[in-house]
């Protein structure tokens, strides 16, 4: 007798059609399909996980770039899966790293239950001590993106005078706290009053200002920066970068996590002061986590202990229910998140 | 009773007015001076050399930029001796690391006899089976400058494929034969159709081209890097970065020892291809010979046997004394001179 495959219902979260820019609730629409929550024995390698939280991440965009080869962001297409990190249960497994029961973290889909077969970024998840939905932000990719720029990228040291830009994103509020864990004076930049104030108040930076408010950025970072800039952790590009080459000091890093201001642009700006490296033998890097990953072991040591002893702020703004999801993504993109934007499907 | 103070003649060549660009013999001249070839008492760690040999070196010019603290160059300015890099021979000494008949390399002046009071560039010259000549070129500042940049800077690997422009001058064509030993694929730019068959016959570069005669250099570059640059070694800036930025690998590094396309221009040049840099998690690194000094007998140990094994082919244009010296430095910078321009003065 052949067995009956049970299969149940799978709630999806997709993308209604190409997605060029920053994503509204209105590119996406839900749908459910169903799913066998047991791998057929041909899925090697693969897990079938059951979401519990979803992350949105300002990467989740679509970008204007046609060239493939040098495409950062998947374009999300019609009729496809929402993809993004996640922080997972497994239910079943045919890979030998995870077994049912294991809690990981790393690229799933925006669906109730999902099959993952490209597992080298998914992480087991051994420390429960804290909040499960940091495995998202704080203990997940955003995390790792934030220590692996800072550290391995930026090479810091005490004293160092650092600026960050979008320093109210989740990796920008985590490179600060980790500057100022360091002994670094910092300044961050973000776009509206509150978060200037949350950044002061809240998250210990030294100096923040509002970017909109500004005529004339050198003449700002002149202002916050009258010995210069050591490291710059740049995520924005565009006339921000421009101000900071010229402020920056001698040997000085530049740590490109990304160029925001550059993405939607037909041609991008021209950067002038460039030539400015010369005079001030600076660096400028950029990186993606998926090179530090390595690391993760090392992160968690130093980290955990921060967050266990209440000396790094941490701030979540979860959306209940997938149905949320495209809100909550929308947003985050919009700057309205009041903390690290996650979606909780299920606590367990 | 008091002794009188010898004094011998001491031509020397100084700059007529400010220069502003590359100089040119009328922008010099020549006079002649006294000096003691005895250091005083007072003149704690001074050295009194006779010049031997002088350097014709790219750097040697003037710049538009006015502001002190960018300045990477010295403007000449009126009726200052020239400054530059030679080899000596100390006549007298009151520094505790150079005695009398000691030969050493370093920045020193256009004259006969010079007082050296900053002394932490000389270096003592303790090979002499080589040319003297060859410590204001590959023993030297230049030599220091290839290798400093292209295994501390560039990190190299077996197999990289490696782009340089400028590549006929003294510190690109070593670049390309550093990166030949290494067994990389080292493509050169130059500005003469006989330069580049000299890079390709003679310094052993498998491909070169003359940037001048080529119309789209992003498409120059694809023929000769379909795979794409793993290293980048810039000396031009401007259109060549622009073209090299699109065709770097992922992980690539840009090392950036000068930009002279943009030291002449009011405003420099944007450029508008940086932000491919997230996309290929690109590194740009600007660096001076100055932070790399520490390594100079690690230089040698690497440097001295390739010359006496004869794996290093280098060239020189030797000008005899010091009044044909400004025509030489002029012809360094219009392409003239047939291999690295030196001035001699003396051969011992």
């Amino acid at each position: 007798m052949t067995k009956v495959e049970e299969k149940v219902s799978n709630k999806q979260v997709l993308a209604a059609s190409y997605i060029t820019g920053n994503p509204k609730q209105s590119d996406m629409y839900l749908s459910t399909s169903t799913i066998s929550l047991q791998l057929s024995s041909e899925a090697s390698n693969a897990v079938l996980v059951k979401n519990l939280y979803l992350s949105c991440d300002p990467y989740m965009r679509g970008t204007k770039t046609t060239d493939n080869k040098t495409r950062l962001f998947y374009s999300f297409s019609p009729d496809s899966l929402i993809i993004g990190y996640g922080v997972c249960k497994v239910l079943d497994s045919k890979h030998p790293d995870f077994r049912k029961g294991d809690l990981v973290w790393g690229v799933t889909k925006w669906e109730e239950y999902s099959v993952i077969t490209i597992t080298d970024s998914l992480f087991k998840i051994d420390h429960t001590d804290v909040p499960l939905s940091y495995y998202t932000g704080i203990l997940g990719m955003p995390g790792m993106t934030a220590y692996a720029g800072f550290y391995e990228v930026g090479v810091p040291k005490k004293g160092d005078h650092v600026f960050i830009s979008s320093a109210f994103g989740a990796v920008g509020q985590l490179v600060g706290q980790l500057a100022k864990l360091m002994g670094c004076y910092v300044v961050g930049s973000a776009g509206s009053k509150q978060k200037v104030e949350i950044l002061k108040s809240k998250f210990g930076f030294d100096e923040a200002f509002n970017y909109k408010e500004e005529q004339d950025l050198d003449a700002t970072l002149k202002r916050y920066f009258p010995e210069g800039i050591d490291i710059y952790f740049d995520n924005v590009g565009g006339d921000m970068l421009e101000a900071a080459l010229v402020n920056m000091r001698r040997r000085g890093r530049i740590v490109v996590a990304g160029m925001i201001s550059q993405y939607d642009l037909d041609e991008p700006q021209g950067i002038k002061n460039l030539v400015t490296i010369i005079y001030k033998q600076i660096r400028i890097e950029a990186f993606t986590v998926y090179d530090y990953y390595h690391l993760y072991p090392k992160f968690l040591d130093t980290i955990l202990p921060y967050i266990r002893e209440g000396k790094i702020t941490y701030v979540e703004d979860i959306a209940e229910g997938l149905e949320n999801g495209p809100a909550a993504l929308e947003a985050m993109f919009t700057g309205l998140s009041s903390g690290k934007q996650v979606v909780l499907l299920a606590s367990e």
